[in-house]
């Protein structure tokens, strides 16, 4: 019998991206899957519509952490319905065991904050630059190092 | 490509409950799982522990909503931490597409009460005599009309 | 030096309501005020409105626990902006040493349930006949029995 | 008869502070009092408690919107307990007009971070340098610069 879960990553950016953003974030997803992760996003738009895309193709478990009572993206297998608006953040934040942050606006260095507050360890690609962020330059390695660094 | 996430339910019922409501709890759990719902719950003890084991062991996927930090029991293939305490309650019926309320003292009540208020189908073993509430006699009839009730 | 705070009543109860329960809530609203009382409420329309215009009337501050952004009715004194949704009726009843109830629907039954979970004493006025409510039949009553049973 | 609602100005800061954190905080909210503000703040110590109590001494209305069901300060002239832990900072900010922030760490950043997604005016005092804060050196001029830019 199968008990306990598998490592949650969450992947947090902003709902509007680039097109290299949604690439970064998309690949970070895919390889988190790969791994057996389970993606933890906001479940919306943009990076993280990108990082859902990315599991769910290759078959991983992704959980949105909706804002109110919609269903989110397509890609996701699980919709945790808040109905907390943006306070939210702290929780996609709080249910994961590292973070990785793909670009992003004021909404994710509030989520920033909050995981370092937290103590658990970020991954940033092209975000916000704060003491205490560890600073990527390839998708992979982002997704592999909060992968190593969200292990108990 | 797998898309779409399967129906969700929530079970709810005391942390701490008698040996009938806890194998009620389990039943409704393995029926559910053995149907593919995902089975969402506040992820602690009692009846949502045993609900969460009987979806576990059968293979289901088992969402704790938790009121902390913690990881909740050890049947969890997903933990979501709100630190929200009690106001979690909120979001596990929010999340769940019906509910199944098995026993319980005010803490059911409060979430069969917003279970109501959002329109959603409620079924109830040995639980609160509400309007609204639709009582069961044995468990799997619960959890088949959770499944029927939930479906889009 | 002034310090500590004044005892912190709720007024629950319905976004619409009766010209009776309206008139029912103001008056208690008014003997709080009166009696130095602080309320709190969820401060929109109909029962919440017209126990904070019998606050405000008579000099009483008066705190509304908003679901959303906005600025809610014109008696609060201070508008608290949760942007939780619904989810906030944990908080009005979490900010009262006491609780009174007037009319209501399943709304006023999660906060009823939520504030007897939490031990506070509930009085109602024509409402949900649940077990821990205290039931009263004149408003002034209900808002002295509340006073009372508020007080450390 | 008294109808609205001061303007509602946030002071946010760690809750261990320096002295100058300190006196600079209980200035900021002898300032916000003596012009008839209501002081909002999360309601525990360091910054929270000198800006409350700077307030407070002055005849000011200060609100505390606390993480548990604690009684925060003593400064409280009204205490809004809401059992969500730090997810409380969502409602700090969001219930301010405007925004002071003193010194502060991770935890401060989160709020920062919130009021500018939130389109709300903030002014820091030694504290995080984001673009979008504006930077005061003296305690009044940050307490009046708020207060100027609350002002609907």
């Amino acid at each position: 019998m199968i008990r306990g879960r598998a490592i949650q990553v969450a992947v947090i950016g902003p709902s509007e991206c680039s097109e290299e953003e949604a690439a970064a974030a998309e690949e970070i997803g895919s390889v988190l899957a790969a791994h057996g992760a389970t993606l933890v996003s906001g479940g919306l738009g943009g990076v993280m519509e990108a990082s859902c895309r990315g599991a769910r193709v290759r078959g991983g478990l992704v959980v949105g952490i909706l804002p109110g009572q919609s269903e989110g993206n397509q890609y996701l297998s699980v919709a945790v319905r808040t109905g907390l608006s943006h306070t939210r953040n702290f929780l996609v934040v709080g249910s994961a065991d590292s973070v990785v942050a793909v670009g992003g606006a004021y909404g994710t260095l509030s989520e920033i904050a909050i995981a370092l507050k937290q103590g658990k360890p970020v991954f940033g690609l092209n975000t916000w630059d704060i003491e205490g962020v560890a600073p990527c330059t390839m998708p992979e390695e982002a997704a592999l190092k909060a992968l190593s660094a969200g292990r108990p």
